[in-house]
C-alpha cells in the first residue's frame, strides 16, 4: 500500500536552485524587437521589480528563499510524496514509482510556489498592485491568494470564455479579494482596439497578458505577474525537486527517471532540474527527465527552436525557445494550462543539449491514465497533471517489458476538484482526441520574428 | 506567520477511541418501533457486517485500527494541525487559535476517515456491494473511493436534486467507479411509489436512505453504509482528535476550547472524543467542547432529547437524540451537510449530561468568517467547516474582551473547492440568512414516534 514520505517545516529548502549556473552555455538573451537589439535589464522595469530581473539573469547557482516566503510555503509544505505502489501492483511492473503531490496547496496546484514569491518581492520594493492574466484560473487564484497575504491589490485579467465558463476560478480569485475582468475588457486601449473590431471577441491569452501589461504601465505602483516560462518562475519551482531529493534520499531512493506535464515549463522545471544539477555535474549522468507534452500541443517533440514571443500579440520581449509560432492557436483539450505555444528558455536550451526528453500524449489515454491513478491511489489528478501520469504508466510498462526496476518520481502538479467537467467529458464517451495539427504549425511558424543574433 | 505540526505516517493512531467506555452512563438503546421493543444486534444484520454492529454497540475503549486501514489513511494521514497566527493577528486576540485540516483527504472532507474502515470491514465479511445514499455528495464520494481501493462495487443513491445541480460531485464518485443514481428511482418500490404519487419529485435523504435500504436488503451479497450519526462512525473519526493531541503535544499545548460543525455528528465526534476523554477522565476538568449549528437546524441548541428516526421517512430504528423532528425539512443554506434534523446519540447524551456546548451561527455571518479565513490563512473552508471557524471567531474575540489567553482548537473538516457557487452567491450579496424555523420545528415535533422505555 502508498507509503508517504513526510518531512518537518524545517526541511522547507532555504534556497532555491538557480540551473543557470549549471548550463553547458549561457542562456541567449531575451530581444527586443521594437529596438531590435537585445534586451537590457532596463527593458524589464516597467513591469516587473528589481529583484525578479535580477532573478530572471542571474547566474548564481543558489538563491535564498526570505524567511516571510518560507513561512507562507509552511501553510502547506514541505509537500508529500507518495510511493505509488497500487499503481506500481495494478501495473504489474517492477518499477518503483514515487510521486510529488502539489494539489495540497491552498489553490490547489504548483502555481503558489511562484505566487508567494513574487507576491512577496513586489510588496518588498514598494509595489501596491500586481496585475496578470489568468487563461483556466489556476494561476491567477494563486497570484490572488499570495497577494492578499502580504497586504497587496491584486487584478486579474480573465480570458472571457473561461470567465463565462468557469465561474468557479473567477469566485475564487474574489474570494481572495482580486479585482476580475472578464479580458478583452474596457479598462485598457488594447480591449477597447479588440472590442471595436469584433464586439462578441472570447479574448485570448495574449489579449489577456497585453491587457494586464497596458494595466501595469499605465497605473503607478503597479507591476506585472507571470505563472510561468521565465527563469525566476523556474527558479521558485525548484522546492518542488528539492524537498523531493530529500525525501528520496529518506527512502534510499534516486530516480532514474523524472517526469513532469509540461505547458510553459514551470512544473516541469521545479521537480526536473534538482535532479538535472546532479547530470550537469557529472553525478547522474544516466539520469532521464521527460517533459510530457499534449499531442495537441507538443512544442518540444515538434516545435522548432527560434526566437519567439511570449504571447500571442507579440508584445513582450522575443525568447529563444522551442515553439510553434506565438501565433498558433491549440485545440481545446481541457489540459487548459498545456495550451501554450513554446516552452521555457530554460528547458528549451536543455532539449537542445540534450539533456531532457519529450513525449507527446493524447487526451484521452492521458485521462484513462487518470483515472487508473485515482482508482488506485485515490486521488484525482488534474488534466494537466495527468499527463505526467500517462508518461510515468509508459515508462512503467517499458521496464516491465525490459525485466528491469526502475525508479520513477513524476510530479502530481494539481488535483482535479475543478476539472470535473472534462471528467465528465471523458466518462460519458465524448472526448475527442487532438491529433497533432501539422498544417496550422507550418502556417504559425511563418510569423516568427526575424531575428540573427 | 501559520506554523504548521506535521507527524510520521508512524503517528497515524493504531487504536481508535471509543468514548463509549467513559460515558457517566450507558447509551439509551437503539428501538425498534415495528415490532415495539429495544432493536437487538440481528436487527442490524439485513443492512450491516458483524465487525460494523459488534463496533457500533461496542464498550471497550480503544479498538485497533487493521493495518489495511492504517495503509489508506496513509495517502493522506496524518493530517496537518496548523497554528493560526495570522487570523491571531487579524483579530488582534491573546487566544491561540489552532486548526487541524481535514481537507487533504482525496474526496477533501473528513468523510474518508469511516469510508475506509466501513468498506474494509464489509470487504473482510465477504460482502460484494455497498449501497449508500448521498445529498451534496461529500460521503458518496469517499466511499466511492473506499470501496474502489478494497474492490467492492458501489452503489449511490443521489437526491435528485443535488445530481442535477451538482453534476461534478456525482462525476466524481463515478471516476472512483461508483453507480450513482438519482433518488427517487424505479430501481426500488420506495422510489417507485415516490415516482407515482409525483413523477417530478426531487427526492430528499430520507428517500435516498430508504432506496439504499431495500436495495441492500433485496440485494445478496450487499450491505449498507451510512456516513454519520452512529456510534461506529464517530470511532472512526477519532483519528482526527487523537493526531491533533499528539501535535498540540508538540506544540507544548493542550485546547482550553475545542470546536467542530455539527450535522449528524461525525467530524464534531472525531475531533472532541479523544479530548472528552481526559475530562471524562477528571483529567482536564474545565475543557469546553463546542458544537457549532447553523441556526436554520439548531437541533442542540433548539431540538428535544427523544427518541427519533434516523431518516425522514421514519424507516430506520429509533434513536435516542437531540432532534427537531425527523419530518422537519432546514432552509436551504449552502452548508448541505448539516442539514440534518438530529444529533448523533454519542453527542446528545454528552449534551444531556452537560459536558459539551452548542452555538448556532447564522449563514451570513459564517461565509464572513470563512473569507477572513481564506484571506489570512490562505485555505478556503468548506461551509460546513466555516461553522467551526464563526464559532473559533466568537470564542477568540471574547478572550480578547477577557484579556484571557484562550487556547482553541477547531477542526476545519474539508476545502471548499467543491463549494464556489456558494461564495459566488455571498460575493453578489445575494446570500440569505434563515432564522430558527420555530412553528416547522413544533409541527415535525408532533410527529416524533411515541416511545417509552
Amino acid at each position: 500500500m502508498s507509503k508517504k514520505i513526510t518531512l518537518d517545516e524545517k526541511d522547507i529548502p532555504k534556497q532555491w536552485y538557480n540551473i543557470q549556473a549549471d548550463l553547458p552555455q549561457p542562456l541567449d538573451p531575451p530581444y527586443n524587437t521594437r529596438e531590435n537589439r537585445v534586451a537590457s535589464p532596463d527593458d524589464f522595469k516597467p513591469i516587473f521589480c528589481d529583484e525578479i530581473i535580477k532573478q530572471e539573469l542571474s547566474c548564481q547557482r543558489w538563491i535564498d528563499i526570505p524567511e516571510p516566503v518560507r513561512d507562507v510555503y509552511k501553510i502547506w509544505r514541505p509537500s508529500p510524496l507518495v510511493r505509488a505502489e497500487n499503481l506500481e501492483k495494478f501495473l504489474d511492473t517492477p518499477a518503483k514509482i514515487y510521486f510529488k503531490y502539489e494539489g495540497v496547496s491552498p489553490s490547489g496546484s504548483h502555481k503558489s510556489n511562484s505566487a508567494v514569491a513574487q507576491a512577496f518581492y513586489n510588496k518588498e520594493s514598494g509595489v501596491k498592485r500586481i496585475a496578470t492574466e489568468t487563461g483556466a484560473g489556476q494561476w491567477g487564484s494563486a497570484l490572488s491568494m499570495a497577494c492578499k497575504i502580504f497586504g497587496l491589490e491584486c487584478v486579474v485579467y480573465m480570458v472571457k470564455v473561461s470567465f463565462g465558463q468557469k465561474p468557479y476560478r473567477k469566485s475564487l480569485m474574489q474570494v481572495y479579494g482580486a479585482q476580475v475582468f472578464a479580458s478583452p475588457s474596457e479598462r485598457t486601449q488594447v480591449g477597447k482596439e479588440v472590442l471595436l473590431k469584433d464586439p462578441d471577441s472570447e479574448g485570448s491569452l495574449g489579449i489577456a497578458i497585453s491587457e494586464a501589461i497596458e494595466d501595469v504601465i499605465t497605473n503607478e505602483g503597479s507591476k506585472y505577474a507571470l505563472g510561468s516560462v521565465l527563469n525566476h518562475v523556474a527558479l521558485h519551482q525548484t522546492v518542488i525537486g528539492l524537498e523531493a531529493k530529500k525525501q528520496l534520499e529518506i527512502a534510499g531512493d534516486y530516480p532514474d527517471i523524472v517526469i513532469a506535464c509540461l505547458g510553459g515549463g514551470s512544473n516541469f522545471s521545479g521537480t526536473a532540474f534538482p535532479f538535472l544539477m546532479d547530470k550537469l555535474q557529472g553525478k547522474a549522468p544516466n539520469l532521464r527527465a521527460i517533459a510530457a507534452e499534449p499531442s495537441a500541443c507538443p512544442k518540444l517533440s515538434k516545435g522548432v527552436l527560434a526566437y519567439d514571443y511570449g504571447d500571442n500579440s507579440g508584445f513582450t520581449p522575443a525568447l529563444k525557445m522551442f515553439t510553434l509560432g506565438h501565433t498558433f492557436m491549440p485545440g481545446g483539450i481541457h489540459a487548459g494550462g498545456l495550451r501554450y505555444h513554446g516552452a521555457s528558455p530554460l528547458v528549451s536550451a536543455l532539449v537542445k543539449h540534450n539533456l531532457i526528453e519529450s513525449i507527446s500524449v493524447k487526451q484521452r489515454e492521458v485521462f484513462e491514465a487518470a483515472l487508473i491513478f485515482a482508482r488506485t491511489e485515490g486521488i484525482l489528478p488534474a488534466p494537466e497533471s495527468a499527463h505526467a501520469i500517462k508518461a510515468a504508466v509508459t515508462e512503467a510498462l517499458k521496464a516491465k517489458e525490459e525485466g528491469k526496476s526502475k525508479t520513477i518520481l513524476f510530479n502530481l502538479s494539481g488535483h482535479g476538484h475543478f476539472d470535473l467537467s472534462a471528467y465528465d467529458n471523458y466518462l460519458s464517451g465524448k472526448m475527442e482526441d487532438y491529433e497533432y495539427p501539422a498544417d496550422k504549425v507550418c502556417e504559425a511558424l511563418t510569423h516568427l520574428p526575424k531575428i540573427k543574433i
